[in-house]
Order: C-alpha cells, then sequence, then structure tokens
C-alpha cells in the first residue's frame, strides 16, 4: 500500500457539501474518468433495496461507464417511483456536465430510509461538485470523506501493480460500519483503476475480490438495503495485460477491497475488538464460509470476546449449527494462538493468561480446523468481525425516529 | 390452563438436591410413568451435541419409555467418549431403581461444557430421587425447580382435555432462557400425558407442536449442544380416542408447548420486552417462518426495540434478506397495531406515541403482512423473541472461565 493513496490516472475526484445533512458536514462526492471505463458492480441482495441500486444495477458491467456520483445523509431506500426518478435525474444532471449518456453515470446514496431526497439542494450541489473536481491525494480524500455517515474516518487506499509492461494503480474508497447506525443504509464502495480491462475482467476481478472481502465481514449480520460496491477501469495506462498481468490486477483489486472491508469492521460502532476468524481444511470454499459466518455472527461468540472471555464452548457450538456435515471428533480450535480444543476434545490451557491477551490486544484471531473425515479438504475462508459490547446496543438503541 | 399444574394419571415426580451445584439448589429431576410409555423426542441438530442427546436420541420412538432423569449444572457435552458412557450409567442406574431395561430411560444434562459429571455424587443421589418421588402438584414443581440453570422461575403448566370418553390431561416442563448464560448448553422440556398414543402419534404430536413453538423462539440464535424436547405417553387414563379426539390432544401439546416456550422468553436473561412477531401472507409456511426468523433475530430489531424506537425500516429490511422472492410492492407492517408501512410504501404515524406505547408495554406485537403478488398465499407463522439489551451484552460478557 502507498502511505498516501492516490488517484490513477485519468481519474478525478471531488467532495462538497451540498447542504443534505444538517450538520454541514461533506455530503456529496463525485469519482470522474476523463475516458469511458469499463465497470461492473454488486449490490445487497435485499429484496428492500434503494432507488439508487435500481438504477445502477441496470448499467453494468458497461464499457462506457464516465462518473459515479454519491451522496450521504439521505439512503433514498423505501421511497418508490418517485426515489427511482431522483437516482436516474441525479446521473442526468452529471451527464449534461460531462457531456455523456446518462447510462454512463453510476449514482449511490447513503443515510436515512423513507425519506424524499431533497433534490433542489442535491442540483445545486451538483456543478459545484464537478468545478471541485481533481486529480490530487487531497481530492481522493475530500471525495472519502464525503461518503461518511457515521464512520469515524474515511476509509481509502491505493496499490500500485507491477506487470510486464510498467505499472499500474488500484484505488478505493469506501463508507460503512455495518448497517450498524439507526435507519442507515450502508455499505458502499468505489473502486478505480486505471489497468485496460475489458467489462467482463472487471466483473470477474470485482467478485472475485469482494466475495472474500466484503463479503466476510460482518458487524451484526444486518444486510442493508444500499450495500453497492463498483469498479471502473479505465485504461488509462494503456498497458496491455497478459493473462498473468491480470491476476496481479485481480488480486490488488482484492488487496485494495480488504483493506476498506477491514477498515469497515475497525471503525464498527461500539467494537472494542477487531477478529480475525480462519476456518481451514474444509472440502469446499462454501462450507468454510458457512462455518466462519455462524462463528463471526454468533452474539455469544461476540460477547464473550467483549468480555475478554476465551469461553470456546460458544466458538465450537456455533460451527455445529453452521449447517455442514463434519465429524467433530476432527474439529480444532485455537484462540489467539493458543489450542483450546483439539480433536473434539477440550485442552488443558491457561485460562487466566488467555484472558489477559484477550483483554489487552485489540485483535483477536480464532482458528478452527477441520483435519479429516467427512467434508474435510484444503479449502478455508478468513472473516473478520467486531465484538459485541454494551456500547453496541448503547448506540443503537436510542431513540431516533 | 389449570392455575396449578398436576400431573397426568400414572406419573410421578422429583426434584433432589444432589450436589453438582456449588451453590446446594436442587440439581436432579426425575419423571417417571408406572407402566411403559409410548414415547418420542426432538432434540438439537447441533453437530456439536451432548452425550445425553446421543444416548436419548438412539431410544425414540420408543413403545417401553419409564422415565427420564435430568440433571442441571453439567451439560456432559464435549466429553467425548467418557461422556457417553456416564450418560448410559446415569439410565442404567435409574432403570435398575424402576427394575426396568435401561433402554427405557431417556437422560438430560444442561449446564456447563467441557467438564466430566461428578458421576460418584450423581450416582449418589439417584436412589434418593427416587424415594422421593410422588404424584402431587409439589412433586411435578420440585422436578420443574430442579432442571433450572440460569431461569429465574420454574416453567411448568398442564391442560385438560375432553376428548369423547371423559378427560385426559397433557403436562409439561422446561427449562432455559435460550443458550444465553456463559458456557451452558441449554433448552430441555419434558411433556406427559395420561393419553393412550401410539409411538408414531406421540412422534406427530410432538413435532407438530414444537415446530410451532419450541423451534419458533429465539433469545439470541445461538442453537444449543443440550436441546431436547421429550414426549411421554402412558395411557393411564385408557380412553379409545377417535382421530378427532387425537387431534385435540395434539393441540393440547402444541398448547403446553407454547406455554412453555413463551416462558422461557418470558424469562430470556436482561430482556425488557417480550415481542410476538406474527407473520402473515405468504405461500408456504417456510416461507412466512423465515421472515419471521430474521425479524426475530436482527440485532437492529432487537436493540431499536430495547429503545423503545419504532424503527420500521430495520423490521421491513430484515424481512428484505430473508430469501423470499416476495415483491416489495404488496408487503405491509403494523407496530403495536399501528401501521407504519403499507404496500411497500412508508405510512405517516405518531412516532412519539407509538414510542412511548414499546417503552410502556412489556409486550410488543409486529405483524407483517404480503397481500399479494408472486410467493403470496394464506400461512402464517408466529415466532417470539426478546428484545436485546446492554444488560445482555453485560450479563454474556462476564468473564466466568
Amino acid at each position: 500500500m502507498s502511505s498516501q493513496p492516490s488517484l490513477p490516472l485519468g481519474f478525478t475526484a471531488s467532495g462538497t457539501t451540498c447542504g443534505i445533512k444538517a450538520s454541514g458536514k461533506p455530503d456529496l462526492a463525485l469519482f470522474v474518468s476523463d475516458r469511458p471505463a469499463a465497470s461492473a458492480g454488486v449490490f445487497t441482495t435485499n429484496r428492500v433495496c434503494g432507488a439508487p441500486v435500481i438504477v445502477s444495477k441496470e448499467r453494468v458491467p458497461s464499457s462506457v461507464a464516465r462518473a459515479v456520483i454519491i451522496n450521504s445523509g439521505n439512503s433514498n431506500a423505501a421511497t418508490g417511483e418517485p426515489g427511482i426518478a431522483d437516482a436516474r435525474a441525479m446521473t442526468a444532471a452529471v451527464a449534461k456536465q460531462l457531456d455523456c449518456h446518462e447510462e454512463a453515470v453510476f449514482v449511490c446514496s447513503t443515510g436515512v430510509i423513507g425519506v424524499p431526497l431533497p433534490m433542489a439542494t442535491i442540483m445545486k450541489g451538483i456543478p459545484t461538485g464537478i468545478e471541485a473536481l481533481g486529480a490530487s491525494d487531497q481530492h481522493l480524500l475530500a471525495a472519502a470523506t464525503s461518503m461518511m455517515t457515521t464512520d469515524t474516518f474515511p476509509k481509502l487506499t491505493s496499490v500500485d501493480v507491477r506487470v510486464s509492461g510498467g505499472t499500474v494503480r488500484v484505488s478505493g474508497a469506501c463508507k460503512g460500519a455495518a448497517m450498524i447506525a439507526p435507519n442507515m443504509a450502508t455499505m458502499l464502495g468505489v473502486v478505480l483503476t486505471d489497468a485496460a480491462l475489458t467489462p467482463e475482467q472487471c466483473d470477474q476481478a470485482l467478485r472475485f475480490g469482494v466475495d472474500r472481502t466484503f463479503n466476510c465481514i460482518s458487524v451484526d449480520g444486518h444486510m442493508s438495503t444500499s450495500d453497492t460496491v463498483l469498479l471502473l477501469a479505465n485504461g488509462a495506462n494503456p498497458i496491455e495485460l497478459s493473462p498473468e498481468d491480470f491476476l496481479k490486477v485481480q488480486a490488488a483489486v482484492q488487496q485494495v477491497c480488504q483493506h476498506l472491508a477491514t477498515s469497515i469492521i475497525r471503525d464498527a460502532e461500539g467494537a472494542d475488538h477487531f477478529v480475525t476468524v480462519d476456518v481451514q481444511g474444509l472440502e469446499t470454499r462454501d462450507q468454510a464460509y458457512r462455518i466462519a459466518k455462524e462463528i463471526a455472527e454468533s452474539a455469544l461468540v461476540k460477547t464473550a470476546i467483549a468480555g475478554g472471555d476465551p469461553n470456546w464452548g460458544r466458538i465450537v457450538s456455533a460451527a455445529g449449527y453452521a449447517n455442514v456435515e463434519f465429524d467433530t471428533a476432527f474439529a480444532s480450535l485455537k484462540i489467539n494462538g493458543v489450542q483450546v480444543y483439539l480433536a473434539g476434545t477440550p485442552v488443558r490451557f491457561n485460562a487466566s493468561e488467555l484472558s489477559a491477551s484477550l483483554k489487552s490486544k485489540r485483535d483477536v484471531a480464532l482458528e478452527y480446523s477441520i483435519s479429516g473425515g467427512p467434508c474435510s479438504g484444503t479449502e478455508s475462508v478468513r472473516f473478520w468481525t467486531s465484538d459485541l459490547t454494551q456500547e453496541y446496543v448503547r448506540l443503537n438503541s436510542e431513540y431516533t425516529t
């Protein structure tokens, strides 16, 4: 990772205040490519989804993408047909400024649910946002900052990838701490690269990366109505990519997505611990994923970690209801490197020492593995989650309607 | 329901202190039929299950059941082969006292995971438990009390059913507040009737009842390693049952199971609200169940209720990720009788009045319905859950290893 995240060639960005947020904080982000870009997107599978998801989803994959407009402060979700018209109008206004077709513009919104967008405010803000566009690190930072809702820090990163003909760059920004804030609807991510990818390569690289990163995080297991991750590849760096080079770019997309996704967990509201759940030794990735997700989403596992309690019984029993037909006689668990359960049997360990390590460190490592029997194999999954604290409950039970 | 729960004919019970619990509270319960009874059981589907589950599961359905022995304070789970031998030894000791085959005895254990049972203590306690057996209401109450772990009150009930030839009785006791206490492994229920049922009828009635009651409650979504519900029907009341009478008995079994299951939710640790989730208008019961379960288990829904926040966005978005292909344009929601969302659109309502009603009442009613479009129909499900409070997190993050 570069220490100072930068935009890829041919991209500009801006972050401005148009006035959606009562706080007066920045609430309008723009990402623009100076030429048509290949693009792909992945979206929430929630039946109840925001209008921007409906509009943007129709426009991927594409080879003519020019821009992404994002507002924070209002999610334009559960707003019916008028909400869809508003989302389209936002893209048309950006397209007019850029002199392109509105189909070349994606839209994302995050914030309160069920309230119509203040369209006059947004339409007035768009020309200002276009004027503010620039290619510096500060412009990328401003755009990432304008996407924030309850986030406590902006989330952005960039990676330079050496390919056979030179170096291409993959950069990204996101917002969210899962659907944890009252009425908020939530995770948005944008990944940009100057590599020359086809729309199919965009789609493949994005799905590969998202499956292993954004789809492997959970704060509270509540799937939001607005989750969107977009990838734009504009080929401003015209190096021709060999199949091997493409895999390097795909790995960089995954690296960028992982940085962004884990930033969300590090920013999870009320959380005291950052928990990495590694599940190994399954026959299929899906089996490993199911086990990792059940462990990561168990309220009992998450409260135990909040309390610094090396309560392995909660972890192995969560694995037990993941609907994977393994034999418990081959199951083992380490907490922060300490073996607590081996081949289906409790192991004697120094509980007070392990508890002290859980209490003193922010990062927690859970390693669960299957070493034989049915469903065993070589597949693994890494999943990230936060702990469940009284502060989380306090924040999410505040009356805000 | 009778105001004072009573045992059916031909059954005795006892609750005694054998010394498993350091607190000195009662920890050994016995339920005994004076003649061979038809029986059925449903058990946790967790791959990681307690030794008593393994042993009891092999013995249902049966027509020769005589007794159930239950200890609290130690779940005999994650204890390997020696744990299974201990569970069998408990049933053999009871069988010896009753002069029957050990296959006629069921065993359940609840309490700490991963610690060998104190077998000398239990073996000494069994004859005392047998001596204490009696048929009075106090004996049933003592048995229900001896099953408790973190429960704050004993859970028991009985129902008299008028059938064509007279009256039969269905009685039950259970323990548990879902898997909420540190290292506890958890829900156990016993249902007894003097009706003359076949093992097949037992199985049918129990599955029908449990599917609609014990399988429709959730405190924290963590499936325990010990969940067991048993039904014994001894025919001490020899009335021959018509098919219609059988349905009445089945309804009584459901009624008993519902009383016991909802008692668990009323006793959920740290909870301030008892929440009934009604989902109606789906094509299949499974679809309604999936939606009800996602709403009931959403941490965001549960924290909103804890805070008295009529946050309908969280509820309709939880329904949206239940993997049911309904059309949101036909979805509606009432909270405590107030329409907040109708045909996919927000409805204006008095939020402060509804919030006051949520704050002042312990019982909360959520009514979610689909009125047309794909997946619509006449099936419904009722599900019960508790809210998620800071107190729940405090209790479950206490260091106890």
